[in-house]
């Protein structure tokens, strides 16, 4: 157990801020890991919104430096059967539900992960509070992820669905999320010429939003390496109907 | 006047950020407090929910360590004659109008107040920036609070309404609060067996959400030690139609 | 170059939170610049709103201490020719597209103003992330401002328009931003007696909310020294039908 090189305990939950819940979890970590560098990533997702939850997690976790812990909070399973979790990838701690939403670190090589004990005295209703924030503040404060409980394999993961080639050359895949600009995140890997069709309309794939006519749809290759539909200063969402899970097919030139 | 055991300043507003405001307060605080440690609570409170504000605060007040201090700023008052005041209790310090905002921390044994002079000068529209601020900034870097004021005895004070005994052995409450999830917090202290009657419905008392049919409303006992009205993965305030002031009737078995 | 006397580092966004905009910027930057204190401004800025966000800057930037770099990422022409701006005025640093949005310190005598490369390889959408974090991280560690960039003269200046006077003496404004209560700033600078005529209504000029009959519209000097349209413990905005460029005529007495 060596000295932590990072005190930062970054913050994602659906419990909105105004009720004093994520106040309640930051003076408990606050009190627990004294001098701890709390950063808010999100408190505004929709409520049990794993998904959403995850596919942030996913752009988020990786960027803070080694020693960081992410407190993951949407739980629409508290109090039940479901496992705590306690994991280790890539020098990055997380702390959450065992509910597919800490997966974009669980899935990648070498991660461990332990099942963190839910003391019986505990609200039910607020692990978020009284075991994972406990368990943040050990794990910014240098202790061992084993030291927190028992080696835990069987989790839930969940994935993004992969895109599907068909036999004409076309790439079948959908929207993934919707953004606040309302940009519409496909599961298609970025690409360079030929159409994207959605919502039965042939989009053409541009580089850049300057890109695009004032108003107009097109695709182009997101912050994260995938496509996604745009209108220039508009929502593509609203334009044109679309939502998670809508169909979306590259055809590539 | 000793050091400082904390250096944390934590924010409570209903100002939204869009507009600045908050940065404004923030800035104050970093310029005169030099490595402050600011941690929001929230700045989506109602507008002017002075008691939504007060049921947060007590939420978290006591969860920060020794030395914390709370800015609450939620004043429709400002500039009037009310009071601006500074509260220690439990070796925690508050700043924030004389509106009953404050109250879970002034109710408690021990707590002193002082009233915060308010320079000619300042803004009579946002004591938040020009009178709670700088006196944070003071706290969280040693003062004493008899420093900053007169001490001031006459404040206003907001309680939650307590739950009546009645002859049948019920126990009459109200919802008090309903949070983002939609579940509807009543004063009726944790019990376990029986039934609460609320919206012309009888609905068990469980443990957890788990416990509950998807989409069926119970009672159980959420996280601050009262009966709260849920609806497992929907919202039991817009199913139930439920909102502050509802009567809630608890039927112990 | 010396060492910096401030570890600050504000953010202010129209990307939200929920999707992890916003924490992959924070990520990059608690990675280059370790201890960095990170303070949120706003990420809830209407999308693409440069001037909410240029007016909301004006506001705090000055009230930060000496060596805080704010970074400001209202960016509809993200990946365009739009340059990207590091500024330095009054010893804070500003970092952000060159759409006027960072104007306030521009517009402030003896402020510097470098042109920021965009390396090849960034996201063209997302120059919060690649391009803005990553010169705030170097400023914050102490870079000098000509060190990131070649001085760039011909920056976008955007302005809250002057109010007029006019013949008969009265002085013609607009509203220039509502604020979250719905109060209706002008600009208009700070005069007692007289009063504002505005919707068709000819308001007084009263000094703070107390002054105004609960549910009455008043105009009154504001926190920044302007004119605005308020009603008590009400939204002027929406009782009166006011938004941004609606006019507003001060007959001064």
């Amino acid at each position: 157990m060596s000295a932590p090189t990072s005190r930062v305990v970054t913050l994602l939950t659906d419990f909105g801020t105004a009720d004093g819940y994520v106040g309640e979890l930051k003076g408990v970590l606050c009190t627990a890991a004294p001098g701890v560098s709390l950063v808010d990533i999100a408190h505004d997702v929709s409520p049990q919104d794993v998904d959403g939850a995850r596919l942030a997690v996913a752009r988020y976790w990786r960027r803070f430096p080694v020693g960081t812990v992410h407190v993951v909070v949407v739980d629409p399973g508290v109090g039940s059967v479901r496992a705590a979790l306690a994991v280790e990838s890539e020098g990055r701690f997380l702390v959450g539900p065992d509910n597919g939403v800490l997966s974009p670190a669980l899935l990648h090589p070498g991660a461990s992960c332990v099942r963190l004990p839910v003391p019986p005295g505990v609200a039910p209703t607020f692990h978020g509070r009284d075991v994972f924030a406990p368990a943040a503040a050990a794990l910014v404060s240098g202790a061992a992820l084993e030291s927190l409980g028992e080696p835990h394999a069987d989790v839930v993961l969940r994935r993004t669905p992969e895109a599907q080639r068909r036999d004409d050359g076309s790439i079948a895949g959908i929207v993934i999320t919707v953004d606040r600009f309302g940009n519409a995140i496909t599961n298609l890997v970025a690409w360079r010429g030929g159409q994207v069709e959605v919502a039965a309309r042939q989009l053409p794939i541009v580089r850049t939003y300057a890109d695009v006519e004032e108003g107009s749809a097109a695709a182009l290759t997101g912050s994260s390496g995938l496509l996604e539909i745009v209108v220039r200063n508009g929502s593509a969402a609203s334009r044109l109907g679309l939502h998670r899970g809508v169909e979306a097919v590259l055809r590539p030139r």
